[in-house]
């Protein structure tokens, strides 16, 4: 299973020559110090071992890499900004790391048909940016926007926190070129909304991380400004509360995220984070609600209906409308801060789940009873994006364990937990993919023809393997 | 290129005695006047000419007979509703006809998750009526709504009236059930709102036209039932203006349609279809806008305030928002009339095109002046979904003109329209499909490498070639 397909190509100096022919000298980094920026990932779980970068500087470039690759049968691992969470832009035997960061160009933006082109490396900020300065807005935002870019958020079907209102990152998508792995170029960077002449083949590449081909641009969707926007930080006391919460909000007014904290949350932030609690009471559950407007002042009216009914129907107990934009940021920064807080309080084991909307209270009433029996006084950080049916359900080490012990038993409660989530007919990778490191556990959750398809698919596109080998598929 | 890459079934009776076997007999049919209904498709430009229609009545059945089909070399043609308008669902060599009509189960809804799973062989109408009674709204909104079936709605990708907001039926859908050309079924019915665990499969049957795969079941996305919802018939000069409409109207209220109806289309509709002009001065186009709101009066309330801006920017001639759910489905029944209002004017070329928004005032005057060249006195009826860049750019022939001389023009007037459509960036087929009408273009407008990917991909999911042969693509 871990056998390599293709031999590593430390021993063949040649073929550096023959790369930096085509993206020049400068841009092959073969020496150790220089490649350490490519070869650590953030969560510092998948060391990198690679036998050079190669950053092409266009589409053109990447073809000519991507051929000489195929003639070579050389391993290839395309990457981005190098943000992914699951080893999946790591090297992992010396293969050639094609960095797509110097195709950073801005090809076109269209307001008038909505629409922007960009080259794979432009960071996801800078699309954002781009998109503001025509009086547009790009919905995909993360965490990671200053870093990330475009080409491995669709790579990756990046999530985030607005999917939703406006869909996955594979959903904010026109039209892609990618270069396939013998070099060809696929030539697909319409702007059209509706287009049936054939096969989508765009979906493809998004979300199969590297491995059927390398996205070199996207031209994708924006959307008007809106011209309102509001949010609320809402205290109540179950997650089954918190979904009544979302049908009666997106019934009334235009809800665009719905994040649910728990109280241990709150605790975390305010202790490391410096966050202000928004709410004088304590409650179990929290959700954070942004909603937009067509109308000047209607977010925040929108919301204020949605939380005087709720409370009338006593869904909820305390919330707070934002009365101003330094607050509504104020009650995001404690929510983007809650998985950077967690590691001061010790070592965690994390998930990315998702389940059917109305299986999230079950969920979460399983998974706390499973984990608390494999694990006494373990502290449950469940949290995110509970409107898409997606949980970061985290684990926070018990006060007082030893680290490395809590840790080394990561796959144990993935096991149990992944268990409970593909009964309820869920996910265990809502947004963050397979990689390298959820690769062995697919063939234990996906419908087995699903999987032969993907293995035929893969065989179609990539008969030598030689786009990112041992990702998503096992060899 | 039109030779059968398969033998005719035409003489082979054991071959109907064992899919009766499999079906039961009465849902083999094999004589010419029962199979009439199946082999009639609305434009009557495509006769079809079957073996047998065979009438499965669960996904295990169709397993079945494609597992029988694939070992016998069988051609199988997968035919829901038969409203299709580019030949899809007509077989053409004596192939067997699958018909899907009796998978017309709803498996299941589940307003909390804002979802529906249901069988290929449910009509839309049902689907849009099923989610109405749990208080939700499936979106996806076509003429033909009471006969077509959501499995055809998804092979074909189907379009309509609501795509600017909701998107095309590709994107209505949360998962598929299908099954593969040898028999294997693929269970991806989940409802999930977020799942990154490997390739995305699903997008590959839709649009595909049954060629890769049969779709028997969807799991669909639901929304709130807007609370409220207004329309507006506007008069204006020129299809640029329209657009300006457009961006002014995005950016105030949530616009769920914007159509535009040339004047031609109101004389025709007032004349045969007894329409009522909604203006009582003649313009030379109008916009039939939608709006939903989540406030009960907004959505009036927010075109009044659109039009209100439109006409300070002088943008707009006159206007009329809909003060009554009656009016609104006037307006409605005048849009929806245009395409039969044509046929009692004499014959109609027809064509199916979307281009970036922003080249719509461009395609219009150089077609129309290129159709003019051509045809001195042809009457353009160009029509639809405007707010997607997608125009049923329709040609009446010339008053006083020979029907069958006028109709014999047809491909030649595509060529020179679809030229225009090429060399603008846009897209021969928005929503209809390629089907046999398209077939033999495809390779003159697409990418060679999306073609090539396409024959690849084909050849590995259908290996015998036995699913929709000689449709979408060239044998």
């Amino acid at each position: 299973m871990l056998k390599p397909a293709l031999e590593p190509q430390g021993s063949d100096p040649a073929l550096l020559d023959r790369l930096a022919a085509i993206v020049g000298s400068p841009h092959v980094i073969a020496d150790r110090d220089s490649m350490t920026d490519y070869l650590v990932e953030p969560r510092g779980k998948w060391p990198g071992s690679a036998h050079a970068i190669i950053r092409p500087g266009s589409t053109a470039e990447v073809s000519a890499v991507l051929r000489l690759c195929q003639e070579t049968a050389t391993a290839v691992v395309p990457q981005g900004g190098n943000t992914g969470l699951v080893g999946g832009q790591m090297p992992m035997d010396r293969e050639i790391v094609l960095s797509l960061r110097r195709l950073d160009r801005v090809r076109a933006v269209e307001p008038m048909s909505n629409s922007i082109i960009v080259e794979a490396g432009v960071t996801l900020a800078r699309v954002r940016d781009e998109a503001e300065a025509v009086d547009r807005m790009f919905p995909l935002s993360l965490a990671s926007e200053g870093s990330c870019t475009i080409g491995g958020n669709l790579a990756t079907n990046a999530g985030g926190t607005a999917v939703l209102a406006y869909g996955n990152a594979r959903d904010l998508v026109l039209g892609l070129e990618v270069v396939l792995a013998d070099g060809r170029v696929l030539r697909g960077l319409n702007t059209l909304r509706k287009d049936n002449t054939g096969y989508d083949l765009k979906h493809l590449f998004m979300g199969s991380e590297g491995t059927l081909g390398v996205i070199t641009a996207a031209a994708l969707k924006l959307w008007p400004r809106p011209l309102d926007e509001a949010a609320a930080f809402v205290g109540l006391r179950t997650p089954a509360e918190a979904l009544d919460l979302l049908a009666l909000a997106q019934k009334q007014a235009q809800v665009t995220s719905f994040e649910l904290i728990p109280r241990i949350g709150i605790e975390f932030t305010t202790k490391h984070a410096g966050a202000r609690d928004p709410l004088t009471e304590h409650h179990p559950w929290y959700v954070l609600l942004d909603a937009a407007s067509s109308t000047v002042g209607g977010a925040a009216a929108d919301i204020g209906n949605v939380l005087e009914e709720a409370f009338e129907r006593d869904l909820i107990g305390d919330a707070t409308v934002s009365a101003s934009i330094d607050q509504r940021r104020a009650f995001w920064r404690l929510r983007e801060s809650l998985s950077d807080v967690q590691r001061l309080e010790g070592g965690s084991i994390k998930h990315d789940i998702a389940v059917p909307l109305s299986a999230i209270p079950t969920f979460l009433a399983e998974a706390d009873a499973a984990v608390e029996r494999l694990i006494p006084g373990v502290r449950v950080v469940a949290f995110g994006h509970v409107g898409d049916g997606n949980l970061h359900y985290n684990l926070s080490q018990p006060l007082g364990a030893d680290q490395a012990s809590f840790l080394g038993r990561w796959e144990e409660v993935n096991a149990v937990v992944h268990g409970i989530v593909t009964r309820l007919g869920g996910s265990i990778s809502a947004e963050h993919g397979i990689g390298q490191s959820k690769r062995d556990l697919l063939p234990e959750v996906k419908d087995p023809t699903a999987l032969a398809l993907m293995h035929t698919i893969k065989q179609a596109l990539d008969p030598k393997g030689i786009l990112n080998p041992g990702k998503v598929l096992q060899r």
